[in-house]
């Protein structure tokens, strides 16, 4: 994640923050990360994401290295949190001798298909786990293919219905989900989907 | 733009609408059409954004000729206009005779650095007008990298102080921007950008 306030003389759309859990549950070196640049690249045939996540990321090694990681969608009550989490690197100094997971209190979940763990809590949206699917773009742009293998929803924090996302502006600020339009009755080209 | 809800078990992030302007608008043959996956790639050095846009779109071949476009960033104001250019085509038999921009009241202003043009109005949030810096995903993703090349704020709509975004759910609701969240101070790592 980069955030470079001024640097287009327009804002950028914003982006939900979404933390990014990597390695292994099971041997305890699973670490965790915000990202703020993502984007549903298809719908199906198969479902697929977009994200940004360079080698200026400690993270970075770890993707290459594992190729899965789970992609956590974090309600707004976790904003303090979430912000937090991407403002401090597994390589700082005071993070030698314990985890992003304990200073933040996050409790790390056994995934169904990929190491890393999911994140838990009751202000966590969704977890989505996520095998690499593509990193040609990876080199020039830190920009990662991602397929979901296995999703989890929290019942009590739907979109709409309890969980509120929240959008980074690009410069320390962030919107929150307001209400909701349904404009479903509009869809008539795209009803067979 | 491709609608699936239900194609995941959970629900994919939503995402702002964005209209997308193609061709020239000089001699007349400006298109404009509705984009719900996009994503900041990178902040700077260049700035670059992502779009999906596909063979299945009748822009496609615009894109591919032009190599330029301009993404206008809507207000909640323009929601139903915004969805209603994403549920027809220029190819549509009644779209033979008139063009998206006449049946949808659509301002066509000439842009700076393209020859696409920017959309006017009092609801319109931002212009961003783009060249094409990478097409290596298209084929497999119709995945395009977008270079802005200049921007246009609307002073009276800057999210946040008049204009609010809105942002698909992939399932014809959309959640509008709601509270603005200052977590500036917790911005420490970032503080140099």
């Amino acid at each position: 994640m980069r955030h470079a306030p001024g640097s287009l003389p327009a804002p950028f759309p914003p982006k939900k923050q979404v933390a990014n859990s990597l390695k292994s549950l099971a041997d305890g070196t699973h670490n965790i990360m915000t990202i703020g640049f993502h984007m549903v690249i298809q719908h199906k045939a198969p479902p697929l994401i977009g994200i940004s996540l360079g080698p200026w990321d400690a993270s970075f090694t770890a993707l290459k290295e594992q190729r899965q990681c789970v992609l956590t969608v974090p309600s707004v009550e976790m904003a303090e949190v979430v912000v937090d989490i991407g403002n401090c690197s597994k390589d700082d100094e005071d993070l030698k001798e314990t985890s992003k997971w304990d200073r933040f209190g996050l409790n790390a979940l056994p995934a169904e298909k990929v190491k890393a763990p999911l994140v838990g809590g009751a202000h966590v949206i969704a977890n989505i786990e996520c095998v690499v699917k593509d990193t040609k773009m990876v080199a020039s742009y830190g920009m990662w293919v991602l397929k979901p293998v296995k999703a989890w929803i929290n019942p009590n924090m739907k979109p709409g219905e309890g969980g509120k996302m929240f959008h980074h502006r690009g410069d320390g600020t962030f919107v929150v989900d307001g209400e909701v339009l349904d404009l479903k009755d509009r869809m008539v080209k795209w009803q067979e989907f």
